[in-house]
């Protein structure tokens, strides 16, 4: 998408161990344009997919994940972080690592919202080694839904999450796809 | 707002202990007519009153306030919570109590996007004790931005948080304004 490729040249920052920072425009400040524009091209790359569902996990997905649901008008269901092990019989459960944090965390939805007439579309805002998103399949697989892919802002295709999801048959779809970055600058790609 | 009671009414549960469960459509899976109703509603109370930026405090009120950004097609900036008080010089910061938590948190905003020139609108989606929004203000203030006012779904007026924040002079508005429930059901108020 032209104008997320435009705000991350112009508006993103590239720190020393290859960290993007986006917080003017996607993460800790959402441009209004941007977010109505992510919501647009998700629901074009969407359409006609048979999606009942957004399913995002908190906290920087839900923007994203709220712009889709209003454009797509289906409902969004959010997965929860949880630090313990402490989940009852209420809740579909799943482990992710998060290599941001360096610690697992308990990834949780209500059984009562993600069913098997459910067929969910993944929205995050960054996928890199993709264990969220490994997180969110499962718990849709737990639901017995189908998945009918993901959609992410900005994929940092170097870290390879994304072509193993897609290696294991996920459509998934990236606003940014980020071949390389360095000292040089950012270099987009496409699928 | 009707389609807000209404769906209080046909969907929310009421717990003992005075706990009002509207996870299947606005906390835990949110409905996107009501998402959206949610928006334009808040986008009309709030016009022409020079908002320049929306507020909310993660996370259950983001999806909220991404729908109210996009209906007023300003800034959303989120106030993020952290256990610790490892804060610095970048960000504004204040000390919020959660009831619901029982326990103190750090409420920190990144000072690049919060100024003197500011108008912020508060957004979140309860308001009981009030502890939030007065945390959100506390930052507004801390930035010297201005505060067009808050908008929050549902209030629970008889927690006495809204009419403290009206009596210091602050515009509250809720799409939801819940004079009492108990046994015998939910009674709306207006103000």
């Amino acid at each position: 998408m032209r104008l997320m490729e435009e705000m991350i040249l112009r508006d993103g920052k590239l720190l020393p161990g290859g960290v993007l920072k986006v917080g003017s425009f996607l993460n800790q400040q959402i441009d209004p344009e941007l977010l109505h524009a992510i919501g647009e091209e998700i629901a074009r790359l969407f359409a006609g997919c048979g999606v009942t569902k957004i399913l995002t996990i908190e906290s920087s997905g839900i923007a994203l994940a709220s712009a889709a649901a209003l454009a797509m008008r289906k409902p969004l269901v959010f997965a929860k972080k949880h630090r313990t092990s402490n989940v009852d019989g209420a809740v579909y459960s799943t482990v992710v690592h998060s290599f941001t944090h360096g610690m697992d965390y308990n990834v949780v939805v209500s059984r009562d919202y993600l069913t098997s007439n459910d067929c969910v579309l993944l929205v995050d805002d960054f996928l890199a080694s993709g264990s969220a998103l490994v997180g969110l399949v499962e718990l849709a697989k737990l639901a017995g839904a189908q998945v009918a892919g993901a959609a992410v802002a900005i994929e940092k295709r170097f870290q390879g999450g994304g072509n193993a999801l897609r290696a294991q048959g996920l459509r998934v779809e990236s606003l940014a796809l980020i071949e390389r970055m360095d000292e040089n600058g950012i270099v987009f790609g496409s699928l």
